[in-house]
């Protein structure tokens, strides 16, 4: 028989949140979806797209009875939240996650739910540079990744059920130890969006400098378009992903600046062999990823 | 009256060159269009998609008697390609060009084409990392800027055809000093593809390095396909922007690099709010990019 819980909360109700409520309600996988959340204009907005059933303001009463509570805010809160209402679940029930760092925040998690409850740690690969409910879609988890990652304190039934629930909504779902997750995530998306990011600073600062009347960005082709679409991903939450993947990121960029600094090199010094050689190297493997 | 050529020809068939052929053609510019070109079944392509009438192998012939000659080769030979067939050319021809660079190589060009021809700098920012002719589409200019680059030496009559051509098949066109160009283009195209082709590289170091067991890329999302997909552009066309826009793409990277620098400070001393400060900032300048 197919998974499914009777009450589901969702704990922020933002793209990835509010995309998940509305493919449990779609596929049938909830009996009711309550969301939690900050902004009201927002959870109304969820109500009406089907992502949730109804809401609350208080956590406390939004888990109470839930089979199933999903954090789906930045990872930094994840500690206050479950602090907050840790005690208010459901014996049994199961907290899970979509957060993009995992480290040490599923010990944490782990810790905090203690016996109680059970934590499985998920990082659906599906954001996009928009945020909030307004953006989701049912949809959004259609042929996605989804990366789950036990430890040996995982519950194994609790991990087949969040298995199936990704599935179901059309993720491809693997399991990962959560420190490789992070150096795997640090790689192909926290170092992707950190030089995202600083291209977009770095070409602010040339316009300052160098050609301070022109609206540089005018003449942008779509290169820099795609290039650095993700740049204007949440603030907030690329934040805390810097800060709790920062061992692993600092190193990555430090590979990159070394990268960089050859290729300069090469470009300084005029070496047109060299030059083609490494733009050759980086062809190659860009043409495997479709 | 509209603008028409009674024989145009393109040296360098790809896809820029192919699509300006196939503009040309759909809107009635040209009588007739004769490609020049390396590889034959590159031109029979172009041939059979209505990029070019007729193509020849000997670029002395090709240029005889055509109103207007289009380099659409790698800058670093236009050298090479004047060289080779500017005695051929009919006396008042226009040479124009759809090249990434500018700068020196306009001078060069004005000089190479002397008193028996005029030039006219011309560059379409309408790139795609596919190369050749059959990536091409006489769409492909449509809403795309296309800069022109006059100089005092510049034939006006001369420049207000190349103008009329390209917005005739749906360009933009501004005009600009050759060297703000490569100031302009440096920070919105080269600088960009200089970073994807780098970040590809920095990954495949990290994956060498740091999980050798595991195909990394397979786990790549949405925002590392699109920051890196002007990776798998030209390298051979790249090399030559690289080398021909040197001086100012190595600023660039250095700014680019100190931006870098910083914002891997604040990671590593593990700063959120100047981490946050930095990414809105970005957030903010990228938003006004649609």
């Amino acid at each position: 028989m197919a998974v499914h819980f009777n009450q589901v909360a969702i704990v922020g109700v933002g793209l990835i949140g509010g995309s998940l409520g509305m493919g449990l309600k779609r596929c049938g996988l909830a009996g009711s979806v309550v969301g939690i959340g900050r902004r009201v204009e927002n959870l109304q907005t969820a109500v009406r797209m089907g992502a949730i059933d109804r809401y609350v303001a208080a956590a406390t009463e939004g888990v109470r009875g839930a089979d199933l509570v999903v954090l789906a805010t930045p990872v930094d809160t994840y500690e206050r939240h479950l602090k907050e209402w840790g005690a208010s679940l459901k014996p049994g029930a199961i907290v899970s996650d979509v957060g993009s760092v995992k480290g040490p925040l599923v010990a944490q998690a782990e810790g905090l739910v203690g016996e109680r409850a059970r934590f499985v740690g998920a990082h659906p690969i599906a954001g996009r540079e928009k945020s909030g409910v307004a953006a989701g879609s049912p949809e959004l988890f259609r042929g996605a990744r989804c990366i789950l990652t036990p430890t040996p304190q995982t519950d194994p039934q609790a991990l087949q059920k969040i298995r199936e629930m990704w599935e179901a909504i059309g993720a491809t779902v693997c399991t990962m130890d959560p420190e490789l997750h992070d150096r795997v995530l640090g790689a192909v998306s926290h170092l992707p969006h950190v030089a995202a990011f600083t291209l977009i600073n770095a070409l602010t600062d040339i316009r300052e400098r160098s050609v301070p009347e022109l609206d540089l960005l005018a003449y942008a082709g779509g290169g820099l378009r795609d290039t650095t679409r993700i740049a204007a991903s949440s603030p907030e939450m690329w934040r805390d992903i810097c800060l709790w993947n920062r061992t692993n990121l600092v190193a990555m960029i430090e590979a990159y600046e070394d990268r960089l600094r050859h290729l300069k090199g090469l470009i300084a010094s005029g070496d047109g062999v060299g030059i083609e050689k490494e733009l050759e190297r980086a062809k190659q493997v860009r043409e495997k990823l479709n």
